[in-house]
């Protein structure tokens, strides 16, 4: 980890503008040169650290327990109930209100959370593990097309069934293929579906495939074996396009989480929602979240009988892909997404260019075809948001009031996060307040 | 087939210029309504009418066999030696001199040939057949990624491995999976893949990928069972990323054949390379070549270490995909081809659109993301290429001299082609010439 480390910006030298431009280009590097490789999936009890039976993670800035509303209050009760933890909810809620059963934030045990976000010991999790340099990174596996997931806010008998076949048939035969396969690096993964229209947050449609490919020999090597249930998992596998986010949510949560830390980088290393906030994470502020207002709708389409008053947020950790370059980073990549989420084409690469404003570097392995293979944009700078009024854009799929998803769009990330996390970051380095560089 | 027949042009009415717009409206109508299937893999002597063991097909307008040089030539007496026709390329080449062999076309069979396009009766074809009408399309296996292959004329032991390779150890497996597949369905593979950065003839990267998910339950049950080869099969087909052009091949085959011999039709129903001429036909004008000089190359990108003069034209029934509306016809679906073909998004949308300029319909189905799911420009107009001085762009791979592939470009088809047939359908309909009908 030594050599791989980037410069800390208050070695002697002050934490000049400057200086901070180079700490933040060192970190870039590093984020542009992570090495996540699919390695098990496992029950998340054996492999986050520190997550106890009766912990129950969700996404977003961490809350009391009375400030978790709507679908994600549900969806909280549901891992608890999920768990054996209560007999109903109501018991559920009074032992949530006590403490006997704790909720805590994904992020804080190397977690990303989908929508509500739901991680708790006995469900199995993606672990992503950095090939250079050891970290590891989590998250929970798709729960399938239905409407009725618990990360959209609903827990009920077909919910609690899938999650059982998840952990007792899909996650059992999945981990051993892909140990079977030796693990699958996922940023090759990556990069060929931004070939082949996937943005990686929203749209995974070749992510999903590419992964599918990567395990099918010991898929077949499996069913000689006689492993029945290779057919079925392979099913669960082709049906949604959607299997791909969790690897790609991980795999941006450990990349990211290889610059936390970083003394005097502006760069931001998480952005995620809970059903009342909005809140950033900096990499020179450590695990502090700075917190605003939900996101504004830029633009997006809502399934068919569903109006803009049916929107809920329950939470969503999955901007960590477009804290990593990708999702609404990488729209330019993913034309297709119009049918999904809305928009124009002239739009998405207008909204793409945008983020090279607030971002100090492009990917040297993540391109965009349309964009003459220009990397995506990484390495949000937090100067750069405030000095531009530019927020980051993000893909994000709608849940609605009652549970269930109910459409996708972009969204743009509050300013008041930004502002918040730049005065404490001039409060920390009085020297850093100075207009931030213009250019890369 | 009757219900489904355009109606013809000189039903009394006479070939009026908006007689044949209606005629080519129907006419396109029957090209976006095809259902191509792939049904099966078989040898082309069981299921290719008329193919018996002394013929030889290859691409292209068909030549007298002195005519034939370089590549193309070396690879019909490849086919010939493959056949054990001949006991060396002397003797293959008197017999073809003498017509003891007989060299044809791979059109006037129902087949179409990538580059040289040799297509024997031992070789396995793919068999699609239009669901809606039973016609039929065939076309050759790919022959993997070595650039030894006989269609880039090369004739050698470890061409001949190969073919033998396909035809005893991959044609068989694929037939028993497609069938237990119950065929699949390529027009959904190709919708898809235009969405995933394909199109569908120089890039075939998630069409390949799509059509081997439809695939991959039964080579699962076929390994069950004790089939040993699945293994490597699936390596063969995963390799490349080019299995998938010979399936969008024959199935733009088995759909312009839909509309071939459309009485008082100006649309065209094949172009197709020899190694010495371009070539056309034409629905309302039968089996008839109209023939004109090789493509010009608009812009390419040769392999390192070749030069312009490097390129050797060996044949090529490809472009069968580009007349169905494919290929360069939706290269604004496929921006990742810069990467292997050169040019830039901004040129690539250019060319297309000015594709819609020489066609009659936008295709109900295949859309293309980029340009809001516009439909992909169908129907070339033999009319409106000549009035236009727009003539056909296509994605050809290109073919160097002494053999193998030494890059990939964008070419432009040559004008006498057009105006050879259109002074043919004027002289076989005068009342024909008048202008061209302005818009769709």
């Amino acid at each position: 980890l030594t050599t791989q480390s980037p410069p800390a910006a208050d070695d002697g030298a002050g934490a000049t503008p400057a200086r901070i431009d180079e700490v933040n280009r060192a970190a870039a590097e590093l984020v542009c040169s992570a090495q996540p490789v699919l390695v098990d999936i496992r029950p998340a009890r054996d492999v986050v650290p520190g997550l106890d039976d009766t912990t129950i993670l969700t996404s977003g800035a961490p809350l009391p327990w009375d400030e978790y509303t709507g679908g994600q209050r549900t969806a909280v009760i549901g891992g608890a109930l999920f768990e054996g933890l209560a007999s109903d909810a109501d018991e559920a809620d009074a032992r949530l209100r006590s403490g006997e059963i704790r909720v805590a934030g994904c992020h804080d045990f190397g977690c990303v959370g989908s929508l509500a976000g739901i991680t708790t010991a006995s469900m199995p999790v993606l672990v992503v593990e950095d090939a250079g340099r050891g970290t590891r990174g989590y998250c929970t596996l798709f729960e399938g097309r239905s409407p009725s997931r618990l990360n959209y806010g609903v827990y009920n008998h077909e919910v609690r069934t899938t999650l059982l076949y998840l952990e007792r048939v899909v996650a059992p035969l999945l981990s051993d293929a892909v140990r079977r396969t030796g693990g699958v690096p996922l940023r090759l993964i990556i990069r060929r579906a931004l070939h082949m229209g996937d943005e990686l947050h929203s749209r995974n449609t070749a992510g999903s495939l590419l992964f599918s490919r990567e395990l099918f020999p010991a898929f077949v090597a499996l069913a000689r074996e006689g492993r029945y249930e290779v057919d079925e998992v392979i099913e669960y596998m082709s049906s949604g396009d959607y299997f791909f986010l969790r690897a790609s949510m991980a795999a941006a949560k450990v990349t990211m989480d290889g610059i936390a830390g970083t003394e005097g980088s502006t760069l931001v290393t998480a952005m995620a929602l809970s059903c009342r906030e909005f809140a950033i994470r900096v990499a020179g502020l450590g695990d502090e979240w700075f917190r605003g207002p939900l996101p504004h709708m830029e633009g997006g389409s809502l399934f068919d009988g569903f109006g803009p008053d049916d929107i809920e947020f329950m939470g969503g950790e999955s901007p960590i892909t477009e804290t990593a370059g990708l999702g609404g980073f990488a729209q330019a990549a993913a034309f297709p997404l119009q049918a999904y989420q809305g928009g124009t084409a002239e739009r998405m690469v207008e909204l793409n260019l945008e983020m090279y404003d607030i971002t100090v570097a492009e990917h040297t392995e993540f391109k965009i075809p349309y964009l003459g293979y220009r990397g995506v944009p990484v390495g949000i700078d937090i100067r750069r948001v405030v000095e531009s009024g530019i927020t980051p854009i993000m893909d994000i799929g709608i849940a609605g009031r009652g549970g269930g998803q109910i459409g996708a769009g972009a969204f743009r990330a509050p300013m008041e996060c930004f502002t918040a996390a730049l005065d404490a970051f001039e409060r920390r380095t009085p020297e850093a307040a100075a207009p931030a560089a213009s250019s890369v």
